[in-house]
């Protein structure tokens, strides 16, 4: 078992300029171990209740995600429901209702311990640090999280980052976390509690990889979002932007060198670009990395220029 | 004589979190020749007041720059205040006194009517086709504008458009302009007018080249903004962007090809990071093709990837 996530598993109620969609399959585990299931074999620690359609796990496990960390108890599904404005950028929360993931703590089945790759998506700090002491020692640990965790867990929060390899947060977390309106000098101050890398997720903007390169100089390597026709969802783009990336290295295998976070950066940003031309995970069922691989050539000619 | 620029020239009082400086050197004009008068040989069309120091005119003699189509008449020179907030974004306008400008009209020397290079700095588009009328058969023409002219001016400015093969406008002025939210069915818009080429700025988050591909299709290129350490006033950025832009494409002579066009784009990103590192023009005044090769060379460490 390469990858390991441990996230939220939820229903969504969307609504975009492009349509809406009613209790509809969502949550950061789901989009990651979706997309994350493209490169490598991937297993899911999250908690569902009872009203949690079978069929979401038969998919789940047509795409051979491992499911026996899941856990499925008594109550209601995680509920999100949002609304996205035209400009697609944040959503307003319309209704949150925590359900059975109000009592969720992540319970690392035995033989998933030995996980390589962990995914630790946005959840409570705490439970992130419950995780880590559950896994062994894996080759990369990454961490998302949010606003929310760190106005009000800003000590858990800080603890995991000093735990793992690779955090990926927005542009305004990273401010806010380190109360830093200077991006560069934000980014350093991650940095310097240990992690390998940030990674500094821009919407419609793309992305930055932050690395400290000789002398603890700042390295920055950009990355553009990948022009859409259309957008029609945006939720799940950053699950599914870490699922590229973890994904990418996972399957790469062997140490984590500049050149590979680099081109794992730009896989979580052809990835992203796929989940959002579509509701929910839909856009993930048909994708095939062929496509992928059309998309990763076309970032290269979109970026590159001669000496 | 290589390259023509036409547009303002302006005493400016500017306000940022890092200082304020009180009737400063200013002006479209003024940011693009003496960026560019890096590049190549540059001559200016613009006017000016009866109180305009004698040294702003001898500084840009030293750098080559040909002011003989400068009109220095009686009155004030345009005059324009503003303040940038902690983001450094847009800046509010506090004052804007047209003074001599307000009765400008361009007037090319006849020597620089066989410009190879035409910037058509931002400016009333009736003024910009005042002076197509008078150059001959440039190479390539560029043209700049804002809001204000979108709104006032459509109709003038569509004209414009037509006649340049390189329009430089920022993201919310395409978008204004062609009533398109979509940024890249706009950039489609405004290269079915005729330019070669449309940039679009986008600030702190770089630029695009938008020109036409295959069949038609869109094809993008991206270029990050050039990370700076601390920024200190972004006044002139766009124009000196133009002015990296046109300079290496003059520079480097031969046909627009697509190539050159991406590198000159670089040059755009990079000179305007160095001209927000101080306040005016003064970052310019002892900035050196080396350092821009510097930086050249670093931006392709930081947006490269291997296959």
């Amino acid at each position: 078992m390469s990858i390991l996530v441990v996230g939220s598993v939820a229903l969504d109620s969307v609504e975009t300029p492009a349509g809406r969609r009613e209790r509809t399959l969502g949550g950061a585990c789901t989009y990651f171990a979706t997309a994350a299931s493209l490169y490598d074999r991937v297993a899911m620690v999250g908690v569902v209740g009872d009203d949690f359609p079978s069929e979401h796990v038969e998919f789940l496990c047509s795409r051979n995600v491992d499911t026996c960390g899941l856990q499925c108890v008594e109550g209601r599904t995680f509920f999100w429901a949002g609304r996205y404005g035209a400009d697609m950028g944040d959503a307003q929360t319309l209704d949150t209702q925590l359900n059975v993931f109000a009592d969720f703590h992540p319970v690392v089945p035995p033989e998933l311990c030995a996980a390589e790759y962990v995914f630790l998506a946005n959840i409570d700090p705490d439970l992130q640090l419950e995780v880590l002491a559950q896994v062994g020692r894996p080759k990369l640990i990454a961490l998302d999280s949010m606003n929310y965790w760190i106005e009000s867990k800003h000590a858990a929060l800080t603890r995991a980052l000093r735990a793992v390899d690779v955090v990926l947060l927005n542009e305004s977390e990273i401010k806010q976390f380190t109360g830093e309106c200077n991006v560069a000098e934000a980014a350093r101050r991650v940095l310097d509690l240990g992690p390998r890398a940030l990674v500094i997720k821009r919407g419609r903007h793309g992305a930055t990889l932050m690395t400290l390169g000789a002398e603890g100089a700042l390295a920055p390597f950009f990355v553009p979002a990948y022009p859409v026709e259309r957008v029609v969802d945006p939720t799940g783009a950053g699950d599914t932007f870490a699922a590229g990336f973890m994904g990418y290295l996972a399957r790469a295998g062997g140490h984590l060198t500049l050149a590979r976070m680099r081109r794992a950066l730009v896989h979580g940003a052809i990835v992203a670009s796929f989940t959002i031309e579509d509701f929910s995970i839909d856009r993930l069922r048909t994708l095939t990395m062929a496509q992928i691989d059309v998309r990763y050539a076309a970032m290269r000619r979109m970026t590159h220029f001669e000496p």
